[in-house]
Order: C-alpha cells, then sequence, then structure tokens
C-alpha cells in the first residue's frame, strides 16, 4: 500500500540507506505473494498467516470499500457511516455487510474490500469442508450464510417451495406442505421447518443395542405412502449427522438412496459435522450414490469461531438449491461472521486445521476411556454407540428425573459445562408436535444418561479436569440416591 | 472488579498511600453508579459514555461467560472456543451469541455476561426508538433481531403464518396466502413476501402532483374483496413509511384504520425510518387510532452501526407478533449487531442521539436548498414531496435511459455515493411479480430523475462537496445530452 | 502491500468483477499517494489521515523488521521476541526499540520499519516545531529524545562535557564544573544539572510589578567573573521559557547576548513553549541574535501524547551539541514517544495542529477573564505577567500556609486537577541547593498565591467547569480564614 | 466495576434471572480474588492470567487515573490530555508515565491507577529474577528503569558521583574520576561509562584455552595502585556476566571480593544474564561473599519486551545506590516499558517464566550440538567456553577480514538474524579509548570466528532452520575462500 511500489521505495532512500530499502523491498514482496498465492491456489494456505499480518491485509481491503474513501461523499441512505471509533474498529471498517438485495453473494459496488473478502472466506471455507472429506462440493456450491444452522434450515425449506413455485410452476393445489424429518431432540431443527411453514412428519429411531439408528422402513413407508395421500405433499427428507448420543449418525447414504428412488429432496441436517472426518465420508458417500439437495453445517461449531453463521452445501454440478437460497435471501446481510471464519482460516493453515481434526479424534479417545473408567466404579457405564464418533453417553441408573436433573447441575457447579443429563420419560410439545421421551430422540430409551462430547478444539486438560469433576460429582450422588 | 472492594483497597494500601487510595475508591464508584443507574433508569444515559470505560464494562461482562471463567472445563458440543485472539479480540470474548434454541431472546446458563448484553442492548434501542417519537413502544415489545430488514419481515410473515396455525387453529383451507403490498420499488419487501411463501398482492400508489402517495381506495377495495373470494385469504398488509422520492410515506394511519376495519395484521416497513420524528409521529398516531401488529426496521440505517440487524417492535399490550418472532426463531444467533448498537447508544447517549436527530433536519433543508440551487441551473427542479422526510428528487430530463444512468455513475466516478438516477419505463419481474416503470415505484412516472438522501449523520461537509461535485456533473452532461 | 500491484489486481478479477477492481487500484493509488506525498514534502499533511489509514501504515511498516519476517530465523542475543501478544498488538510489533550503540539515531539492519517510522517523526516533529515559529530549526538539527525534558537536559550537559574534552581536548584542569541557572522553582532542571556531576550556581530573578523577570545583570556578574576565579568555570547558561506564573519566561534573546559575548554555551529549556506562538518567537530572536547551543522540550506537554520523550534542537547549521547527545547516547531506546507522536502528527495534519495553537491563545484568554471575575468577588486579583503566555496566577490573601495549601486540595476534591498553590517563604534543599521562597521561584514574593494553565489541547467545557468550582471553593475558604 | 457489588447485581436480577446473577457473582469473585492474590503475595501468579483478564484489569486501573474522571478538568500544564484515540488505547489511557521530578519511583497524585502498575510490575520483576537466582534482591532494592541498559549505566555512574558529593562529602579535589571496566567488546558499556564524564581504565581479559577469561591479577594492580596515584580515583569496577563468547563470564565472585579488599564501589553489568540461572548463581555468590553495589541488566533481552527497559537491582540492605539513582532521576518517565513487563509476566506466571528458563537450557545445547555437526563438515570446529552458558563460538578459518565479514551478510540474506562474524585485528576508536582486536574483546585473538546464541523465546524450529541455513551458507562460504 504504501512502500511496496517503486516510486515510494525510491523516496524511502531519503530516509534510509538503499540497501535496507531493499531488504524491505523484499519483505513486501513475500506478503504480496502470500496473496497472490491465496486467490490463485483457491486454498488454505499450508501454513497459517499470523495476525499482523491478517489484520494488515484486512485493513487494506477495508480501505477499498467506499466508506473509507478519504473524500467520499455519500448522499444515500446507507452510507456504512457508524458513530463509534470502537465499533468501527472491531469491525475493520467494513460495514456494508455482504451481499446486495437481489443476491446475499452478490459483489457490491460500493464495498469492493468487503466483496473480496466474502469471496475469499467462501473458497476457505469450502476448502476446508474438502480437507474434512466433503471432497465432490466446490466453493460455487458453497454459500457461507450469516445465519445459524436453524434459519438456515429455514432458508433452504423456503428455497425449496419457492423452486417449486417458480422452476416448477406448481398449480395451488399441488404445493408441497409437510417435510419428513429423523427425529433428533434439538429443538431448533423442527423449529425451522415450523417456522417456514411446513408441517412435520415424524420418523423415530429404533433401538440396536445401545444405539439409536435410522429407521428406514418406516422413512421408506412414509415416502411411498405420499403418492396415494391427497393431503401430505413432501417437499423434502430432513436427516441429520451429527446428534448426542446414544443417537447414531443418519444412514445418510441409505436415507440418499430412498430419495432417489422416491424422487424426494433430502437435506443432510450436518450441524457439528464437519469436524468429524467420518460423518463427512459418509455424506460424501450419500451424494456421491443417492440423492442430497443440499447439507448444512454450523460456521461456529466446527470452525471455532463465535455463534452467527452457518454454511449450505451442495455437490459440483447439483447447486440450484443451494443457488435458490442465495437468490432468495432477501437483503444484505451482516459480513460479522464471514470476518470472524476468514481471520480463522488463514490463521490455522492447512496444518493447523488439520491438526485440529487429529487431536479431536485422539480425545475421543481419550474422553472415551477416561468414562469408561469412571463409570465402572460406580456401576455404571459408557454406552455402545459406534455410529456417533462425537458424543458418548454414560448411564445414570436411577429413576427419579429429579436426582438426574441434579447430576447435571452439580457438575455445572463444578465448573463443567456441556454435559447433558436426560432423564427417562419426559414429554415436550414443540408447534403442535408432541414428542415422548424427549431428550433422547426415542419415546422408551430404557435407561437415564448423561452425555460428553469430545469436539473440535477441546483441549487434552479438559479431560483431565472433567475425568476429576466426574468423579467427585459420582462420590456424591452416590450418597443422594 | 479488581480494585472495588473493601479488602482489596486495603491491600492497595499496601502499595500507594492510603488517601491516594481513597481516591482511587471514589472514581471507581463512580464507574459502578454509572452500570446502576443505566440498569435502573432503562433509557440511554443523558450524556455518553466513553470508550474506555465502555471498553472495560464488556470486558468485565464478557468474564461472566462459561468460555472466560479460568477454570471452565466443556464437554458439550459447543463451549464458545474459538482459534485466532484476533476473534476473540474483536468480539469480546463473547462467543455464545444470543438466543438458545426454544427463544431468541432467552437468558443463556453459559452466558450471563452476554444475556446480559442482549437484554441492556434491547432496552436502549427501545428508549432511543421512544426518543425519536414512538412513545407507545415498550422494550417487552421490542426486539432486536440479528437479521437484516428483509429477513426480518420474512421471519414477521412466517410468525403470522405460525400464530394462526397454533393459536388461532386454522385449517388447512383457511389458511391465509398472500400478503397485500403498497408498492415500493426496493426488492428486499417484495423478496421477503415471496421467501416466505406467500403471495403477493401489489397496490400501486397514486400521482399527486410530482408525489406518490397511498392509493387508499385500492387498497380497500382489496380489503373488503377479501370476503367474497375463496383463493385469496390477506394475512396482512404491508406498508412503508421510508422510502426514495417521488413516493411518499404511507398513510400508515388511514392504512391503520382500514386494516382494523378489515380486521387484518398492519406491518409497517419503517426501513429508515427511526431516524426522522416525522415519519416516527405518524406510525405512533396509526398505532393510537388504527391496527398496527408490529413496525419493522433496520438497525444500521437508523443507529449507524453495520449492517446486520434489525428491530421488530409494536406497542405496549400489543406485542403478540413480536413474542410470536421472537419464539419461532430456531436456534441462536449472532450477538455482532446487538454488541455494535450497545457500544454505539453508550457512546452517543441521550444528547448525542438527539443531536444526530436535530442535525439530520437541518441537513435536509441544507441538502434541498444546494439541490434547487444547483438544478434551476440546468433547467431542472427539485420534486414537491412533501411527505418524504428524507429523500429528494431532481428531475433528469432526458428520454435516453442510457444517458440517464450514466448520470450516475459520472457521479460515481467523482466520488459521490448513493445518489440513485431512475430512468423512465423500465420493467423487472421479482419471483413472477412483474413491476412496469420499475424504480420509480409506479408504472409512467412523467420524468426521470435522480434522487439523493440527508441521511443520518451525514456532516455538512458532504452536502458541500456534494453540491460542488452536481455541479461539474451536470456541467459534462449537458454536453452529452 | 496485497492488493496493488498489477499482478495481484488481476488475480482479483476472478473474485469481483473487473469495474470493482479498477476502483479499488484508484483508492489504493490514494494511499499510496499519500505516503509519496509525506516523503516527499517532509512536512505535516495538510489534512490528518485517519486512524484506519494509520493503523495500515504501521503495520506495513512493520513488516519491514526482521522479527516479524515469516521465515527468520534468530540467532542473536536480541531478536525482538515478545512473549506477549498484548504486548506485541500495542507495539505494533515494533520490538527494537530505535537506534543502534552507535547513535541513537542510527538505522537499524534489522528493523527497517522501525528506522523509517523514526525517521519520519523526527521530520515531522522537526515540521511541527517550525509551524510554532522555531523558523530556524531544521530535522537534521532536531533530536527526538525517548527521555522525558530533565534526562535529555541531563544528556545536553554531558554531551557539553564529552564535547569539551573530545573535541577541544580539554585538559583535566580546564575543564567545565559549573552551570549557571536562572531560578525557577521545579526540581526537574536543577536534578538535571546535579544528575550530570556538575555545580549549580544560582541567579534569581528580580520583581517587576508583578512579575519575576531575569536578572541580566546578576548573571552577567557571574559570566564575566569566571575568568577572574579558577574554580569556577562554566559549561553553560540554562534560562527557561515556559514557567509558572508569576514568573515570566525569560529574556532568551538579551541571555544568548551575553553568551555570545562571553563565549558561553547557552541551553534553552523550553520545557512547555511549544504550544506558544509567542514564546518560539522569542527563542527564534535568541537563535538568531546571540548564542544558543540547544533548546530542550517536552514532547507530552506541547504534542498531547503520553509522558515520556523530549526533543533537543538547534538552529540550522549550529547542530553540534544535537550531535554530540545523539552520539553520545549509550545503547538503544524505546520507540514508544515517537510512535506516539508520530500517530499524533499524522492524524493532526498541519491544520489540526494550527488549530489547537489557536485555540490555546483564545483558552488563554478565557482563563484569564474567569479568573478575574472569580477573584474580584472575593477580594483577590489575577497577577500581571505579560510575559508568561500559558500560566496565570491568582493572589491568596493568607499568611497561613497551611489554609494556602488547602485551597489546593479543596479544588482537588472538586475534581479540579493541576492548579498549583504556592505558599510564602518555604525553603527547600535539592541536592546541596538550598532554595528561599521556594515555589516561587523568589525569595520573597510579597504574596501566596494559585496558578492556573491554558494548556494546548484544553477544552473550554473546562475553563467553565473550573470557574464553577472555583467559585465554590473560595466561597468555603472564606469560611475558614 | 460494574457488577460485582451487591447492589448492583441485585439490579442485575431485574434482566437476568436471579440465579445466573449468582454465577456471575461467583465468575466476578474469583477475578477479585486474582488481584488480590497478586498483592498478598507480591510474587509471579503460578499460572499466567489470559490476554482478556489482563486487559480488563488494565482498564480498570486507568480509570483510577485523573485524565480518565469522566469530570475532571484540568488546569495544569500536564494533564494527560492525548489527541489521537489510537495513542490512548495502545497505552490503556496511561498517560501520566511514572514518577515524580523528586523520585521516579514515587506515586502520582494524579495517576493512582499509573502508580499501582508501576509498583506492582517492580515487585514481579524482583520475583522473576529471584526466580531466575537472585536470592538475595528483593522489590524494594529492584528499581526498573524506562532506559535501556546503557544508560542505565550511565545513570548509576551519575548516582555513585552524587552520592561520594552528597553522602560523603568529597572534597574537590578527593573527587572521583575513573571507572575500571573489564573489557567487553560492545559499545554500550564504555559509552556509559564515558557519557557520564569518567575516565576509562581498560583490564583486558586473559586467554584460557579458547576462552577469554577475567585478568584478576591486572584488576587487582589497578585497584592497589590507586592509593598511590593521585590523578586516578576510582570510582568504580564495572564487570560484565553475558557476553559474546569467546569471552566468559567475568569472574565475579573473586572482582567482588577484591572490591571489597580495596572499598571500591563494584558494579555488574548483568545484561542479558538474568535468563541464565548459572549467570545468576554467580552474581548471587559475589553479593553474598564479596561487595556487588549493584548489578544492572536489560529488561527486553531478559523478559521478551520491546526494547526500552532495565533493571537496577542490588541485595537486600544494601540498596543505597539503587535508591540514588530512583532519587537522583530527573522527572517523569514513559510508563511504556512498565507497561510491557507488567503484561507479560502477568501472562507468563510463573510456571511460564520457568518453562521458558528451561527451554533456553535445552536450546544450548541443541545449537551447540548443531553447530558441532555442521562446523566439523567443514573443518572448523566450535570454540570451548564452559563459561558462557549462552553464547556459542565456531571458528571461520580465513584470515581475510572481507571475506569473515561476507560470510555474515551470506547468512543474513539467508533469513538468518543475530549471527555476529568477527574478523581479526581491527582496531576501533571509542571516544577516546582504542580498543585493539575490536569485536573480540582482546587484542591477539587468534582465529576469526561467528558467533550464535541461544536467547530466552528461541524456538527449536529456529535452531533447525539456523542449521540448515549454515550448512547452506558453508557450502557457497567455501566456494570464495
Amino acid at each position: 500500500m504504501f512502500v511496496n511500489n517503486d516510486a515510494n521505495q525510491r523516496l524511502c532512500e531519503s530516509l534510509v540507506s538503499t540497501s535496507y530499502v531493499r531488504q524491505a523491498d523484499e519483505a513486501s514482496k513475500r506478503q504480496t505473494k502470500l496473496f497472490s498465492q491465496l486467490v490463485s491456489n483457491r486454498k488454505l494456505p499450508t501454513d497459517g498467516w499470523n495476525e499482523q499480518v491478517i489484520e494488515s491485509f484486512l485493513l487494506e481491503l477495508s480501505q477499498l470499500d467506499s466508506n473509507n474513501f478519504l473524500d467520499n461523499c455519500g448522499v444515500g441512505e446507507r452510507e456504512g457511516r457508524v458513530y463509534s471509533k470502537l465499533v468501527q474498529r472491531r469491525n475493520f471498517g467494513l460495514h456494508h455487510g455482504i451481499g446486495r438485495s437481489g443476491d446475499v453473494s452478490a459483489d457490491q459496488p460500493k464495498a469492493i474490500g468487503s466483496s473480496i473478502i466474502a469471496k475469499l472466506a467462501n473458497i476457505l471455507v469450502a476448502d476446508a469442508m474438502k480437507i474434512s472429506g466433503l471432497q465432490s462440493i466446490d466453493s460455487t456450491t458453497t454459500l457461507l450464510l450469516p445465519l445459524c444452522t436453524g434459519m438456515s434450515l429455514c432458508s433452504v425449506f423456503n428455497a425449496l417451495r419457492a423452486h417449486q413455485r417458480e422452476e416448477q410452476n406448481a398449480k395451488e393445489d399441488e404445493r408441497q406442505n409437510t417435510i419428513v424429518w429423523t427425529r433428533l431432540d434439538q429443538k431448533t431443527c423442527i423449529k425451522s421447518i415450523l417456522a417456514s411453514g411446513y408441517d412435520v412428519c415424524v420418523v423415530d429411531p429404533i433401538l440396536e443395542k445401545d444405539e439409536l439408528v435410522t429407521n428406514l422402513q418406516a422413512l421408506e413407508k412414509e415416502l411411498s405412502a405420499e403418492e396415494n395421500e391427497n393431503t401430505k405433499k413432501i417437499a423434502c427428507v430432513v436427516s441429520s449427522t451429527s446428534c448426542f448420543a446414544p443417537r447414531a449418525s443418519d444412514d445418510v447414504e441409505a436415507i440418499a438412496k430412498l430419495c432417489q428412488k422416491y424422487n424426494v429432496a433430502h437435506v443432510i441436517n450436518n450441524a457439528y459435522g464437519v469436524q468429524s472426518r467420518k460423518l463427512c465420508v459418509k455424506i460424501e458417500a450419500a451424494m456421491r450414490k443417492g440423492r442430497v439437495d443440499c447439507v448444512v453445517q454450523s460456521l461456529d461449531k466446527n470452525f471455532l469461531v463465535p455463534v452467527g453463521g452457518a454454511i449450505v452445501c451442495a455437490s459440483k454440478g447439483n447447486g440450484y438449491l443451494v443457488d435458490k437460497v442465495r437468490k432468495l435471501y432477501p437483503g444484505r446481510a451482516s459480513i460479522s461472521s464471514t470476518l470472524d471464519v476468514l481471520i480463522t482460516l488463514l490463521e490455522m493453515g492447512k496444518t493447523g486445521y488439520e491438526r485440529l481434526l487429529d487431536e479431536r479424534e485422539t480425545n475421543y479417545e481419550k474422553l472415551k476411556m477416561a468414562l469408561e473408567r469412571t463409570a465402572s466404579k460406580y456401576g455404571e457405564r459408557v454406552l455402545e454407540t459406534p455410529n456417533n464418533p462425537i458424543s458418548l453417553g454414560v448411564t445414570l441408573t436411577s429413576s427419579r428425573n429429579d436426582l438426574v436433573t441434579k447430576f447435571g447441575s452439580m457438575l455445572f457447579t463444578r465448573r463443567v459445562s456441556g454435559a447433558r443429563t436426560v432423564p427417562m420419560q419426559e414429554t415436550k410439545k414443540i408447534g403442535d408436535v408432541e414428542l415422548r421421551g424427549f431428550g433422547a430422540s426415542f419415546s422408551t430409551y430404557p435407561t437415564a444418561y448423561f452425555t460428553a462430547a469430545a469436539a473440535i478444539g477441546m483441549r487434552e486438560k479438559e479431560i483431565e479436569s472433567f475425568e476429576l469433576q466426574l468423579e467427585k460429582t459420582f462420590k456424591d450422588f452416590v450418597k443422594l440416591t
């Protein structure tokens, strides 16, 4: 910006000696190369950039946005003005958000810097997802949304409807009204279905030993039944990969084949599954061998950024739904999550990201062993859930729901956050859908339990300290029961 | 946190002299009082806080979030971990976003600091809106959404549908499917209707002298017709206040009365209208004398923060739809806009905010005079639009659309951003809705024109420099025609 | 750095449209020009740069320092490593300080960025001082020291000694041992004389009406006496400009003429005098018409930066002593003050700096009127000190020293900082020098008084609030006496 | 500050639920405890604080400085005003520097926060030095100076003179004029002697095998001779510990005994020796068994902070010279280095600091092996210098000085910084002192060589990459010779 053109370097020779300026030129060229490699490779840099380089990069790009032009004169209703310097600084002067009213991925004429940032973030996220195993996707079929997973699913469902209407010219009475959902007891997904105006058709899992797996028969029944009924017109099936044990990842490959067979759209809720290469391999297989219209995942849970964004993607050449989401999105959006993930991926680099994936897998094994050690001392056991590579469940032999809940708060008091206790046989109504055995994703799971997860970014120290606190908690818990 | 309890102050006496510690204690108490006044008054502080106090405040609150506990041990799937220190810093360590899966305004047990911040932002925004003139609203009927205006409108329309289904138990064939929209040629609003799955019924304005005003007769016809037809079931009317001249603000009071008469919901798109006390007075009257189910406005355009948020509000005691939006929202959301607006309002204080409102009004007059001066020199004139207190239009006497567009790019090259040129008789299709005379909000507006706006935060210097550049542009333009 | 070479701009066209990249290029060129203008003009920019541009500039320069090279491998004992990211950030990665062991202004081969920054800071400070009125100086005879005024004076005195020994080859028995000092009751200056190992010869001022002015006769006596005595060998005269009323600025022109006549070095302590064009005019005259070997001034008091630096300067062509200071300085030094003043002057620009000088003059008049209004109500009066353009004194008619002191603490309790009360006839010993009437710079000043100053950066609001608090304090004070 | 008193917590209950507020209270108390432990233990915290806590801590303390009071009204000549927000932010609003005109360690009435910070930094630095092995020192005999090592030595020499004059009432003809210096070819130390006005008496080392060690005989001769001569009156002996190989650390214990015997002051230049427990043990022995008046060391080289500060210390109960330095210091000083080291030590904690000391020792062994491996391939060898625990020398068999120098620049081009090549038989004059064989600290060192150091904070990766680059450089070098 300042010293890396020839003329300015000549000027610098009036300040420091020529040989020093030559050195500076070389240093400056190394930076320039970082950027050219990034844009031409369209991949994560092998080694991450350091914080200062990233900050310098963002400040330079932000100066391409019109609100930061030194002599800009704004006469529109939105000119990227901010009142607070603190706000300006924390946003690096990138005030125009992303997208335009016509398309959330469109370049903004007033904000070239922001536009480049958005493009790069998209490219790097797509590359990171490929590294995780989603080989078939592509930056053109990957969309970073400044919405969380739930709102993103909602946008996908809205896009499905708009697609049917606008592209397929569905008549009033052909319009789809139902989404089939393989049950997963977490409110977000079901709420996103209801929020977008569809009815929910719940398919409960089946219990195989300890594990809850996809009930493919029941699912097929719903899909095949469709043709015979008038009122239930299925818009899509929503399956899930990442979830709390003892629920396993859905058999997304088998579901994809069924969807293909019955010509029904298939949306995979891969919330925090990008962090697991195992889950990504499953989705990749589903995309290759069956029908997957799009996959939705959280930005924060997979890429260690603050809550706020999600990724909608599809396999290359099959991006119709992703495109529809992009174009249906009304108006601009915050650049905040985009910025956070761009910074993070530049800083991680490929090496850093792969190390995190590796560490997570190691931590899963360590966590499992820690849980087994502790559980066995108190007559409990770790549930066998081989198809859930992230979350682990441990039985809590007590039929008193209040005590089970108490176990959770005892852990929380000991500064353990995120353990989830599931009592037996609770019932919950979400919208007009009633779910028995809520929490377990199953009406009659035979035991109460708690879960713990080996999520990306967990430190080994946390496992150690968790084992310690769990031990203490069990000791106290035994006295209560 | 550190030196404002008695014990620590005693300890400080081992470092500096007692009388100095006493001074420090007083300084510390003044800070404590800032917070107690804020929370007990539930209003903007009269004078703004300075940047350092705000930063200190945010850092202190963020330390109440579990991810920042020194000895936290996280075993959940979302623990607020971030990889990059740069990301952490720009988010003040507030990584958990806002809301819970059940309610976007719910407190988060893992993130007390974030929860308090979200509550305070909501309270201050509500107070600022009252200062602008929306006296009937209240922090309980005000909802800050981390979504832009378009997506927020979309959420409102989804909430209307859910309300009809869940609270009113509408049967399949009674379900509403149409939204009546007083035309405003900006893609966002109409896209938000389509995205939420409704059909659009467009009510064109009528031309009164230069100005485009609400066609109340046509609107009433649509509303009354409803009872007689089977297919068109009206969910709501969407009116707009802030808009590009020569369209005037809708007569929201009259519309509200019609909505009350025909028992139809009424949503006001008040995009950047909070900055105008005139527009707020109109809405206030509409809320008092007719039916207004909710009002939606942009956060960034009204409060000088980066793009990313919106506010949905209703009059006190009439918050059913705001509540429904809050509860229907699936999952968490980014805290980013919340943080930006909280920082901004704390820094502005009431005095600062009122000064901005005043300055904007003055600027409107100055801008108008500048436009009149320049236009008259070139045989053009400022369109008379007394009911649009923000935007101004100037005729461009040329029937060649390419030249009209050229005028815009000539201004942009001269570093004037945000001027909007509107050629005659363009047609645009959005979804399946065709709009003739697109840009003007009217099929046959009799002249091409350009617009300029006196938006909040505009500096007087910008008006001066705009006049200068406009003069030059006209001079060049004349040569072309 | 990143997008402002041609190759990278071509690459950007793969991300955003070509016309947008062209825009970005123009924006980028405007930044490049800022730097080229700065270096080629070697003056303050007319209008200040904004914060973001400055930050971007510093980050870019810091990347020219070897510790920030991406692949640097350090095997020295000082490699600019820092442990804390927070420390790194607040120093913009500039860890090598300034200077080399041989010369505090020398370029550092490992730290080109820091070297350029140091050069620019020096250039801008010299320009600002010229704007204040020191027309004869030059960036080559101006030295920014990361030492406060006192330590800088000390360095000057050391340099005088080294000059005598090394350049003039003074023999053991010819070595100078005494510095003549026109009394100014502030400990720093006299301590700096003692610290550098000289004896002090005090020349008291004389009282002219209210004002204490230079006793030129007494001074000349000391200088002329020198030749006759063996023990007292005068190294230099130290005069002062800025000081607390009722002491006036020394008559530096007359002193300079005496020094020329008697061939004695003359050092001017211009501590906070750069902010006053009147004082600078006096120094300029002294430099032109008599002998001034160097002028020392504070960085923080004149340029609104944190405490930490000082400036040593001399008129063009007469930089021998400044050079000696530079070369005698043993080792490197902190870049902190250099950085602070560079940021500040870039942000101020010439316009901003001149406005501050103007405002200070206006504030002096306002402060004087405020003091006159209040003093007259309580039977006190403002001391007439026409030759002190910054500080003002107000009589305190009380012979009880404890009450006079109490007046000061009453003001401090009312949040007035910096008022200085001077009781009568106190005596203080500094080193082996005893000063009677300490505080007043005079043994027998006829009244107690307090002082207040119109310093650069004071806001009008502070004068108003001071008047208010002073009024209240007088009211209470009257009750005590 | 905000939420940690009872009243404010009650108010928070109006925002979030009571149980959450209780949690917040606990979190807040944990922070409060961090501070109380720090102040009451007066030691490094066992585990370091995280960045956010430190930032919050500094912001809170800075709000105790009067310039940050919300309603302060300043009428002094120095009120801590800054122009630039960027400057303010990077200094955390701590603008008053440290010290007062009377004492650089004195509390500042206008800046309590800064005063507490300065005290804490001093305490923590003293504790870190004890951890390194300087057990006899104490925070009361430790002084953090915002000056580099050279200027700090200069202050010590000035203090010695002032002590002799003021406390011992030395007559004119008894005044000391000479400092005995055990030669170390680095310009800083000798320049600091000259700058403070003393003559230098150089004591060359003697060569023992490869190593250059203290010539105790020659030293004793100088000390004993003193009594007989009139002109040379010795103020002190300056010895050095850390230095470039092949010079060894001085035998400070033996020197201390000589100084005691001859009643001469002894100043140890321990520049970057705090990082080596071996060197600290030697100094500790010297303090216990002989005379050490004070020890001076660099802040940046030992504690991984930017260039700018130094530490002057003495054993408990023997702080007379440290006190004199403190009191002689004329005026205030920058808080910058104080802040940097406080942040750093809080972030390191005891654990982090000890780990760094350990790693450095391991790195020394690794570096040595890497040098041996490479040197032996090219017929060179590592010099045996068992008494230099930081720096290592490798022979360069070439009598051509230009080639030796070339070797250094070849390394630098390969991004190796800090390697130092020493040709044979260069001569340099510093002030009036001529040093033959400059660079080697010895007139006739038998070989040219280069040095590399295992300094604190070096990463293992740097050693690996150094070995690689060294190998390449030797390969090219061989071709030249």
